[in-house]
Order: C-alpha cells, then sequence, then structure tokens
C-alpha cells in the first residue's frame, strides 16, 4: 500500500469554495488562504444564530497504546461513511501542533484513505492560528516584565509570576530559564520558562470562546501573578486584553479544508489533553452544527480523560449535547491491554483481547453515565483474525451495545458505510439524555473525587491539606462553579501508566491545582505533567526536505 | 486632516486578483490569503526568467532625525505618480515587524494619501513570513541542544554557541538569559538570548536567496557553532537545512498588496538595517523588475548605510543596475540637521535649512560614487515655507540636481505627479552606470576602510588587532570575497549619534565584527547594536484594541 503521503497527493482536492457551496457558505464568508484552506468569517458565524442544529457524535478511544487506536482516522473516516450513506455529514478535529512534526511523530491528519488534505500545510504553518497564539501570549510576557521595569505599579510579586512563555517548538532547553540577566537595562532577574504553544491557556480559552467578545473577556480573566499578599493580578489589569485579542480575530474563526473524499472538515484549535480540555473550538464545533446535519468531532487521549472532559468542560460550558459517541478499539491494542508485548502482537491471541476487553467495557459503562448511546468501532488492521473481532463483537454484544468493524485507512468511506449506519441510527434515536458528571456548585474537591470514583474507578483521592486549602481559597474568590480538568496519565484509569486494563482499589494523588481563570476550569494534576517536549535522538526534522520536484519529504 | 487608518479604511480596496490582473499574473500562480493579500507562486516567478527588465528606482534619504523623512511614503506616493502618468509601475517594500507595533510606533505602511493596503492585516501577521522565520531560527536552535544533549558527536564548544533564539516582540526580559536549568532532562545549562526576528540571519537569507534551492544553500551555510579548536560548525552539519527551508517554502514566495490608489505593490521581507542589509527581498524586487516597467524601492535608514548597502550588498549580489535614486529630505528634518531644536521646528529658519543641506549635499555626492543620478525628493509638510523649499532647490541646483517638492502625503498621486515625470525621464536617460563601491577580492579591512573614508568620510578605521586577526581568519577560510554590513548608528555619518550634519576628521572604531556565512556578509559593528528593544512606560499594546465596530484600535 502507498504511504499516507502518497494517497495524499494522489488525491485531487477541490477548490475550498466548491466545500464551501455545499454547506451554503456565501464566497464573501470564505476567507481564502491559498486554493484549499479557507477561514469562515464570525459575521457569517453571528448570522447562523437561531438555525437548528445537526447531530453531534464523538469519537473516543480506550486508552492508547503504541499499537494505536486510530481515534482521528476514525473520525474522518466515519465523516465519510455517513457522507456516503448520503448523509450531510462534516468533521471538526484538532490543528496538529508544528513542533511535534520535527520531533519522533509526523503530522496529526488521519492516515491511508481516511485524511484531511492538504495535509502539509495541515502539519505546518496551516492559517497561522498557533503563531497568533503564540504572539499573544508571548506578548503578555513581555507587558508582565515591562510593567515590573517600570516600576511595578501593580506590586507584582517577581517570585509569583504564573505566565511562563510559549514557543511552537519542542526545545527542552527553554524548560527552565533565567532570564532578564545582563544589568539594569534588562530588568530583574527571575526565573522563567517556556511551554509548547498547545500548552497555552489561550490555546485553551480561544477553543472555548464563543465570539470575540468572550474571547476578551477571558483573556482579560487571566491571571498573570500574584501580589505579597496574595491577591491575584489579571491580564486585564496590565490593559493587555485589547491586544491580545486583536492579534487572535482571525484565529477565532474556524478553518474549513476538506477530506481526501472532498468532504467538509473544520480543523481549529488544538489544547492539550492534560492540562487542558483537549478539544478543538467551541466556535467550529457550533458553526458545524448550524452548517450540517451530522457533525463527528474526537477528544484527546482515550474516554476516560477525553469523553470526560468533552462532556464536563466543553459541552457543559458551550450548551452542547451530544447524540452518540463511538468508542474505538483495535484489536492490536486491546491485545497490549491484556498484557501482550508490542513484539508479540502479530500473532492471534484470543485469550489476551478477552482480557484487553476489560479496557473497553470500562469505557462503555463510563460514556453510559453521562446518557449518550454509544457503538464500538473496531479499527482494523490487516492482521486482526475473523476471530479476535468476533470475540469483540460478543463482549459489547453482552453489554447491549454494536460494535462494528471498520476499514476506512485502507478503504475510506467504504469502510464506515456500516458504522455510519449504525450511528445515524443511533444519533437519530432520541436515545441520548445527556447531562454532564457532576453538577456546577459542588464543592471543587468533590468534583475531583467524583470523577476519581465514578470514572476512574479509585476508592480514594489523596491530597494534601495545602491543596484542599487551596482549593477553598478559590472556592471563596468565586471559582467555585468552575469545572475540573484532569491532567492525569493517558495509559491508564489509574495514576499509574503500566497498570493497564480495567483497575480498581487505586488512590489518586493529586500533586497540584491551578486555576485556569481565562479558560474557566482548575487544573488538577496526578502526576508528572510534560509541558515542553524534547526531540528525540535523530530527530524527524533531520528528514524532512523538498525533493527535486519541490514537495515535501520526510514529513509524515 | 482624517487619521492615517481613517483615510485607509475609506479607500476601496480592489479584489487582489485584479492587481495581479494588472501584472498579467494568472489566477493560478496568485495564491489568495484573505481578499486583498496574495503571494505569487515560486513557479510562475522561475516561468519570468528572460524576460526584459524594468527600470529600477531606489528611494533613500537624508540622516534621520525625529522630525521624520517619510521614506516609504515617499515610495509609495513616487509609485501611485508614475502610475498616474500613464507609466506602468510597482512598489517594493519591507514587511513591518510585529513586535514593534506594540511598543512605541505605529505600523509601518505609509501614511496620509500614500498608504499601503490593508494596513492592518501588513503591521500584524500579514501571510506569516515572519512567523515562518521565527520557526525556522528556533527549529535550528532546537536542534543545536538537542545535538549537545544527545551526546554532542559534532563537539560543539558549548560557550560557543553563535545561534540565539528570536521572536517577533520587544522583550528585553529574554536578552539575556541561561537556560537549560532544572537538571539532566534539559540539557546543560549556558548562557543564552533571544533576538527580534527581523535580526535573525534567517530574515537576511530570505531577503537575498534568489530561489528556494539558493535558499537551502544559505542555511545550510549558516554557522551555528563553533568548536574547542576554532572550528565552525554549520546547519547543514546539524542536518537542519532541509527542514528550515520546507518551513520557508511559502515565505520566500513575494506578498503582492495595493496602495489606497490601487496600485500594485509588493511587500516582503525586513532585515535590520544595522546587522543586515535593510532592504525587501531579492525575489520580490527581481520578480517586480519583470512585472513592471518601473520599480520603485527602499532601503533602510539614511543613504550612508541603506544606499551603501542596498549598492553593494543586494545589487551586488543580485546582479540589479539601479536606474535613478531620489533622495527625500524635508524642510524640518534639515532644519534639525542644521542644529535646531524639535520644539523650535514650527518657525521659519532659511538659515537652520541652509546648514541642514550639508548633510543632503554629502549624500548627493556620495550617490554618484555609485554612477546612479539622482533627483531629490523635498517631503511636504505644511507649516514648511516657500522661502525654504527654494533655498533647498537653490542648493540642489548648484550641485546640478533636481529637487521637487512631493506632497503626496495629504494628495497621493497629484502631488508627486511632477517628481514621477523627473524619475522617469531621469531613469529613462541611460545616466546611469552602476558600479559597487568596491571590488568582492579587496581585503575585508580595506573594505571596511573604503566605505568609511569614500561614504562616511572619515580620516581613519580604529581596529583592534584581534579584529583584523578575524578578519584575515576568514579571508583564509574563504570568506574575503563577502561584502562587508556595516552596523553603526543611522543618525550621523559619524559613528556619534549626535554629530549631524556632514562631520569631517572623525575616526570609525570597530568594536566587533560578526560573520552571517549564510546571507553571505561580514558585519563590522561600530557601536552598541540593539537586537531585541524594550517596551516603552506606556506601551501602544495598553491601547490597542476592537471598537464596536470591530474594527483596530490604537494601531496606528
Amino acid at each position: 500500500m502507498a504511504s499516507d503521503i502518497e494517497i495524499a497527493r494522489a488525491g485531487k482536492m477541490k477548490p475550498i469554495q466548491e466545500i464551501g457551496d455545499r454547506l451554503n457558505i456565501p464566497e464573501e464568508a470564505l476567507l481564502p488562504y491559498g486554493r484549499t484552506k479557507a477561514k469562515i468569517s464570525a459575521d457569517f458565524i453571528d448570522g447562523l444564530n437561531g438555525k437548528k442544529n445537526g447531530k453531534l457524535i464523538l469519537v473516543t478511544a480506550i486508552n492508547p497504546t503504541p499499537a494505536g487506536e486510530g481515534k482521528t482516522t476514525t473520525t474522518v473516516g466515519l465523516g465519510d461513511g455517513l457522507n456516503r450513506i448520503g448523509k450531510n455529514a462534516m468533521i471538526c478535529l484538532r490543528e496538529p501542533s508544528l513542533g511535534p512534526c520535527f520531533g519522533m511523530k509526523g503530522g496529526a491528519a488521519g492516515g491511508g484513505y481516511a485524511q484531511v488534505v492538504p495535509m502539509e500545510d495541515i502539519n505546518l504553518h496551516f492559517t497561522g492560528d498557533f503563531h497568533a497564539i503564540t504572539s499573544a501570549h508571548n506578548l503578555l510576557a513581555a507587558l508582565i516584565e515591562n510593567h515590573i521595569y517600570w516600576g511595578n505599579e501593580l506590586g507584582i510579586d517577581q517570585r509569583r509570576v504564573v505566565w511562563r512563555r510559549v514557543l511552537d517548538m519542542n526545545d527542552r532547553a527553554l524548560r527552565e530559564i533565567v532570564c532578564s540577566l545582563g544589568g539594569v537595562a534588562n530588568g530583574f532577574p527571575r526565573e522563567g520558562g517556556f511551554d509548547i504553544t498547545v500548552a497555552s491557556e489561550i490555546m485553551a480559552i480561544l477553543c472555548l470562546a464563543t465570539d470575540l467578545e468572550d474571547l476578551q473577556k477571558r483573556l482579560g480573566d487571566i491571571i498573570v501573578a500574584y501580589r505579597r499578599d496574595r491577591t491575584a493580578i489579571t491580564a486585564r489589569e496590565l490593559e493587555a486584553d485589547g491586544a491580545m485579542t486583536v492579534l487572535l480575530k482571525e484565529a477565532i474563526q474556524p478553518n474549513l479544508v476538506q477530506t481526501l473524499e472532498n468532504n467538509p472538515a473544520f480543523i481549529h484549535g488544538g489544547p492539550f489533553a492534560n492540562i487542558a480540555h483537549g478539544c478543538n473550538s467551541v466556535m467550529a464545533t457550533q458553526t458545524a452544527l448550524k452548517l450540517a446535519d451530522y457533525v463527528v468531532t474526537e477528544a484527546g487521549f482515550g474516554a476516560d480523560l477525553g469523553a470526560e472532559k468533552f462532556f464536563d468542560i466543553k459541552c457543559r460550558k458551550a450548551g452542547l449535547s451530544p447524540d452518540a459517541v463511538v468508542i474505538v478499539a483495535t484489536v492490536r491494542a486491546l491485545k497490549m491491554n491484556g498484557g501482550v508485548a508490542k513484539e508479540d502482537l502479530g500473532a492471534e491471541n484470543i485469550e489476551a483481547v478477552q482480557k484487553g476487553c476489560a479496557n473497553l467495557g470500562r469505557h462503555i459503562e463510563n460514556i453510559k453515565q453521562f446518557g449518550v448511546p454509544a457503538v464500538v468501532a473496531i479499527n482494523h488492521f490487516t492482521a486482526d483474525t475473523d476471530a479476535e473481532v468476533q470475540e469483540i463483537k460478543n463482549f459489547c454484544a453482552d453489554l447491549g451495545v454494536d460494535a462494528v468493524l471498520a476499514s476506512h485507512w485502507a478503504k475510506g468511506s467504504e469502510g464506515t458505510a456500516e458504522l455510519a449506519e449504525k450511528v445515524a441510527a443511533l444519533a437519530e434515536s432520541g436515545a441520548a439524555q445527556f447531562a454532564p458528571l457532576y453538577e456546577d456548585d459542588m464543592p471543587l474537591f468533590e468534583k475531583i473525587e467524583t470523577i476519581a470514583k465514578r470514572i476512574y474507578r479509585a476508592d480514594e483521592v489523596l491530597a494534601d491539606k495545602s491543596i484542599r486549602d487551596q482549593l477553598r481559597r478559590w472556592e471563596a474568590d468565586g471559582f467555585g462553579n468552575l469545572p475540573v480538568c484532569m491532567a492525569k496519565t493517558q495509559y491508564s484509569f489509574s495514576t499509574d501508566p503500566n497498570l493497564r486494563g480495567a483497575p480498581t482499589g487505586h488512590g489518586v494523588p493529586i500533586r497540584e491545582v491551578r486555576l485556569s481563570a481565562g479558560a474557566g476550569f482548575i487544573v488538577a494534576i496526578c502526576g508528572e505533567i510534560m509541558t515542553m517536549p524534547g526531540l528525540p535522538r535523530v530527530p524527524s526534522a533531520n528528514h524532512i526536505k523538498l525533493n527535486d520536484e519541490g514537495l515535501i519529504e520526510g514529513l509524515f
């Protein structure tokens, strides 16, 4: 079979206006970036208010393993499948981060015959959204330093500046720095550091904002530092919110591209799935729901993190009501969840599949808690045997859930027609009665406990008095109604990445809590969280180049 | 009179394809960024080879003062004036830097009725070129750190890493940092720092590259560090040049926009005018020469720096042959050069104008040394008296040079019709016999002396033995044929910014020399050079915002 990039290039893209036409987006509302990318104008989006919403379908997955589950690929394949069976469907994906493209893994635009295109552009600068976020973030950082430099009227405690800087690059050397060295003209030396742009609170804000006004309000709410008396200083007090909004006024507009089968796709925003909520932008999803009858979207990591945050943060805040969930599983990843080593995945092992299904079963149960009906998509790999696939189907049937084999990677929409039929029927069935897991007014620590016990199936949450005190202080300061954003390993229901399957009886230790006042959530951190990746020994940057025909090589 | 931004908004922009049509750029060669910006495809540019060149006109100026000379405004006004008198003309400008927009001054897209539009876009993210340069620059930085981290096979001396990082933001706190703190996983602590993106060698490279292949060669030639034995390590040895080229493949394509009078303008690249050569890209200028009969372009700072580098670096390297030079002067700036304080500029002062003309006269003489005929444009301010203007005209007449009053700021092309006639006649006269100031094979120190003595009219160049030794080492290493890029104050012919007029008898001290092996020049630094600006006490960022109609306020 051809490589992803060969398949992508062999496909024939349509001019983006043709894609827009299918969604009834008029030419003046489509702002082109080249011939095959466009932004949707904010004015046009405003005008959609009051239109009926389509059905919202979330694609999530079992706990990831190095064997892969193919969540993005399945999202693309299902979108194409729905269009194939005559539905008016579109997909909403996150934008890939530029930095990691030069490190270990390639892009994040799907694979095989289930891709979004132009894949090189999407994986590189795309429409500049991440660059705009980087600029807005670092402008705020510069304004903090500048305020201190010119007299520090607001009384910023230089030891308590919590706003770091960002770059869309994997650069471990910038994780911890001392800045403002070199004398009087360069400010007051202090510790600082850089995160990767996707970890910026501004990324989370852009993805949760409902319009420009809401964006500016959230940017103003960002807490940048504290005074000696621990009172917070916001971006608004630094008069930074206006200029930051100006820098983001194009970035907030969703990006329209197409799948290999020329179906419409929004790719917009890409917040971290640990310290943020890991979903594409609310504006993209809401706009898609006005333009299409079916909207397929995904959330980062496995369902314990991704779906929970999608429901409890994104849907809660944006008033979205999902109609169906697709849980992606693969025979290979279930085998790994069942204890098989990566090098042994090629051999049939029904017992391991059966064992690994405990992980899938747990996710199915969890989704039900949110009142949304689910279907399982078995993302097909060529080495899978019929008996292994049947094992998954049987397991799901016992739980009263359909499991459908999907072979979009090899066949495109032909491989997801059956899945699309099931999903459409489920979404139309009216079975969904969505409700978030907890109420807004539940105390913050109880929210953490609720997630830990009901989703992770832990016995207890372990947290020092200082953390509980901090949560109570935030409640007193008026932040008690915020949802909680869990930052936990994606590899296990527990906080131990090696504990596969469906563990019980564990404790969830909370190491640290952070307030993202602009994004509007409390982050509860249960372990080491890396917000600035490094590059591997042989980074893919070493092999990325233009070939003699001017085409990009080595990116994927 | 209305403000710049009010005038810009009142103007009616044409769809960029209409502007392209006038230049016979086919639709498929015009890559749109929104409706009023586009990039010109590299393929189309390749196809222009062999076409006859138009006439090349450089706009330069006397030594700048806070009173302003209006070089960019005059470039725009002259372009419009040439079109007004029936010529097929276009202009080539530099892209403004994002960072400074949030500091002291506004944008850099002209002013009054001589502007390029859309001015907000041009001053903010535009088509993302600077973001691409920032990414490519910081990727190289990350690859250097990563190479050291994983074993340092190339033997980089960590004390001799000369590649800093860049951000397009004024942030003094990043001028000098210590990075890689925090333990083993974050690398080896060492000193580093950030420059503003326009100071990146990659910016200079992008502006001097003739095509993608040349770009990659130059990127590979960048010296990033030295070994303990002082041998150089290049970006090519780090296998970084391919990925950097991929990041810059769109950025290298010139950007087409329009003037307020709907005439075509390329705005592309913007290297520093001190540590780099301060001209827009060679690709934009060369392409413009194929598409138009007259191309008006500008160079940074006064003619002692800007025109000299335009001739000796850009024209030499790109094989360009300029046909005429316009030297911009204002009554106000000549008065300041004649010793008048800024607060007294309102009053008529013919004696001061006469005295200040010494500065203008020196620049006129200097331009003649390059074999290019010149005309003086007196950029009109409302407070100028007829007698003051006449004084300049008389002074120029004595030197055999025309001086023409230009009032494009208030009147657009109507105010430059006379200037345009003079310039067109001069360019067509065949009087130009361009030659750079020195030959390629002149020893490096002699090149510096030649510029200092013949352009700055210094008596001598002062340089320590270590600097002369360094220059000789570079000659031995094969860099002796490079031109010299002078980094000197823009406010005086001398290295003392307070020495206005036409000083003689001074010495030019060379503090430091740097090799920009990728850009292809030796930088000779004669004083403090700031490569990362700071923000003022009240930065303009505090007042930049979207107003109730969604329009940007406070940017200009």
